[in-house]
């Protein structure tokens, strides 16, 4: 009797044990951590990615059936953790890129504009990405958009303005992190930038400082097989302000240029297959592994100029990107964190408009070809070029836009949008915004063009909103909206993302995962 | 050294068999559990009220530092677990309430419309309330709209349409439940209803089953002292489709009517110090206490209309009933549990609007001292009468609006919105508008008017557009929209609630945290 109740007891000492070894290894920091951004993302462009998901893969997007087939849903619905964020800066209720960027990579509130220092100017600090960098991380930084832009600066720059690009991308070339890929820089030469404080040769200064810069497919593809130490990726095709093509209009390019999935692909395998970091050895510590962020920044400026199509066909690739990391994970799920959120909405998307009520036609979207900024700067200057002296000598005439069966045609080819199954409003909205395009004027209050076509092109914009409208997607905006943000994570110390909190928290959290000094830390 | 061993080992055991009571005894089901439904209220609704909190409070909502200080943050904001779901039902990307409160409450998806059956109409289904009632649970249903509406029916009632309103009254005084709050009953005489298949004296059907119906403030107060086994509680002033008030309107006669607050307050002390369940003694078994659903219904309608104002203040109303069972959570915390979350978006609110863009003047809103709703039946109804032959023998005038100042003074007293502020395009939107409404026509298209007015009453609706630009606020929509809704829990089994899962996954959950049997159960 004796002798089976302290059996017992050593059983249960050798159960506790267990659990404490368990729960040490579980404390781990995560070796490997993704953060995704799509930029403008949130909750409504969510929705309409896989309703139109829904559609284009042959269901309905008015069935819950069709809605929750896993097939129909992005990856990043499909994470385990979810949590919802205030996104506020100092001075706004609607932030700026470059300052929730800031929230997100250092930690700190700050005002419109500004990259990696507080809201006085008179502080800088580092990134979540410096500090890993420090301590023996590798670091990627990969943007759809150009890699000096707002978001992927605040990861390895300080500066009071968004427009210093070339003091940005002067501070880029001198971070030694192991990969950036992307877009181009907008403003890389000494000559480019004369409102910024820094006048360099870019170019210059990554090669002194031992980057390789690769602009092809096939090379940038290779270090995938063939890693190598400081790389710069630049896509082959920037479409404007030096950033990759939206989605849209880079899958009729795809043996050229390269997705954002692609790109996070090659991110992956030459960061992981590479040899560690100067000093470290791999196993030697926790603090090895790597950082990368993933940011999706066409998504917003789709959504700025109100065109759905465009902005779901980067959600998907921005998603499938979120894809690449996940199949990464399955592969190492002790050692890895994906998170993934948007910093703001912007555009005021909604999933309902008052055209259609309960309605949901998203088989409306199937026609659109190109993207709003690939049919401005062809198809409809080519139509302009043409077109312009026989319209305009009769401006007022109240129907230019149904007698030109050249753009009713463009409107049908890329779009998808028939002239016949408009109604009448949509047909006085769509000939104001003609002659507007067309010949500068129409007879709108100045008020009323502001509110219907922001700064963009008046006939283009036009034709995105009635085309979503019609599919039951509403914009309230060309600027980005106050709305909190959901965050979706998955992996080792997801759990620390759930939760309602403020952007700046997510640095916090990160930080925490990997194990770096509390935010925020001075440069 | 040996002894020493065997201690430690002991001492192993007992923090094991310690570990080991305390996880069976978080295991445990809430006692107490609430389910607060925002109808209409996603994102949107929330942040706008927060901002306005904000402003209201004497801060900015133009400085994160105010937006985030506590007292401007709602409670559900405040709850420790946040997830989010999707709303579609059977046939509807944007959701009925029909359908989404059978969802919460049986766990099934069904179309538009249905209340408790499947989409086949063929299969009745049980609600939690009803399962947790038939435990020996005490159930209490508050709405501030009536108690045969769409979402307090779905918890007691099964039905092919919730316009059969005397049949869903009648299933009312038959459950048993010890609590109704709220609204009126819209059908509840044998001569209301020649549409339904019941045609029942609902009245008297509630006196033979032994229900008490309290119709004044003070007596519904008195319940908090001296509770009864089985009452209705019907606010003194029903505003519209019997209906409670508008809190805007309602803030007007407080000592004669109830907030949700109050009237969640009085339920709470009805249920939790009445004698226990028939069969049943308190701490006799953990099935006992209460599930209280309260339902802040005006929020959808606010929303319908467009109305931000009157949703903002009906959402603080909403929000402090929340507030009102996280009081009785710190009394109760390991017997409580609290869900707070909305069946659907309503309107297309934004936060954001093109003509202030990143700005946002939520001091707009602090004018507006009725609801739509009471406008129209006042002071609107009462300027019509007056006016209607004098504007209307003049239509096609420009200018009727502005140079009617009795509807200025109006616009400014009621809404605080001054014609001096107005851009030409505002200014044309409400002229046209005036015209519609003071003499039914004006020179738009009907797709421009079905757009700008939905069903609305076309000055009062651009009053509140206008209003509402203003203020940084647009909308989209007058019908429910598909965006997903965030979900806040808090207390006992609150981490059921985390993650991102569909609509009828929360009546599964709830289920679960009420050990209630598996769902759906058939009737």
């Amino acid at each position: 009797m004796k002798v089976k109740q302290r059996n017992w007891v050593h059983i249960i000492a050798l159960v506790l044990a267990l659990a404490l070894v368990t729960t040490v290894a579980n404390a781990a920091q995560p070796k490997y951590v993704f953060f995704f951004l799509g930029d403008g993302m949130a909750s409504s462009q969510i929705q309409a990615t896989e309703a139109y998901l829904t559609t284009a893969n042959g269901g309905s997007a008015t069935l819950a059936k069709d809605l929750l087939k896993p097939e129909n849903r992005l990856n990043l619905s499909k994470m385990a953790v979810t949590g919802m964020q205030t996104t506020y800066d100092s001075f706004a209720l609607m932030t700026d890129s470059a300052s929730s960027a800031t929230a997100f990579a250092c930690g700190i509130k700050t005002k419109s504009g500004v990259i990696g220092m507080d809201e006085t100017l008179a502080r800088s600090v580092k990134s979540i990405a410096q500090l890993a960098y420090e301590r023996g991380r590798k670091v990627g930084i990969i943007t759809s958009v150009s890699l000096d832009h707002a978001t992927p600066a605040a990861y390895y720059a300080s500066v009071p303005n968004r427009g210093y690009m070339n003091n940005i991308a002067t501070q880029l070339a001198n971070t030694g992190y192991e990969f950036f890929g992307g877009g181009g820089l907008v403003k890389p030469a000494p000559t480019d930038n004369p409102g910024s404080d820094t006048n360099n040769d870019v170019w210059a200064l990554l090669e002194a400082n031992g980057y390789t810069v690769l602009k092809d497919r096939e090379s940038i593809l290779a270090l995938k097989d063939s890693p190598r130490d400081k790389v710069v990726c630049i896509n082959p095709w920037l479409q404007d302000a030096q950033a990759m093509p939206y989605d849209i209009d880079r899958i009729n390019t795809e043996n050229t240029n390269l997705s954002l999935a692609e790109m996070t692909e090659v991110a992956i395998a030459d960061l992981y297959g590479r040899r560690p970091a100067k000093g470290h050895k791999w196993g030697q510590s926790r603090k090895e592994g790597f950082f990368i962020m993933v940011e999706g920044g066409k998504i917003d400026w789709a959504c700025h100029a109100n065109d759905a199509m465009a902005a779901i066909a980067d959600m998907i690739d921005f998603d499938n990107a979120v894809g690449v990391a996940m199949e990464f994970l399955k592969k190492h799920p002790h050692e890895t964190l994906i998170v993934v959120t948007g910093d703001h909405e912007t555009g005021g998307m909604t999933i309902g408009h008052a055209t259609t009520a309960y309605k949901a036609y998203y088989d409306r979207l199937l026609g659109q070809t190109n993207s709003f900024q690939y049919f401005g700067a062809n198809q409809w200057t080519e139509h302009k070029t043409e077109w312009e002296d026989k319209v305009c000598a009769n401006v007022a005439a109240p129907n230019n836009l149904e007698s030109n069966i050249d753009m009713l045609d463009l409107m049908a080819d890329v779009f998808g949008l028939n002239w016949a199954d408009l109604n009448d409003y949509q047909k006085e909205k769509l000939e104001d915004a003609y002659d507007k395009s067309m010949c500068g004027s129409n007879d709108n209050h100045a008020a009323e063009n502001t509110y219907l076509y922001g700064g963009y092109n008046p006939i283009i914009v036009t034709i995105t909103h009635v085309l979503n409208e019609q599919a039951s997607i509403g914009w309230t905006s060309y600027s980005h909206t106050g709305v909190p943000v959901p965050i979706f994570a998955q992996g080792r110390e997801a759990e620390l993302f759930a939760g309602f909190y403020d952007n700046t928290d997510i640095a916090r959290k990160l930080a925490k995962a990997m194990d770096l000094p509390k935010l925020p830390v001075e440069k």
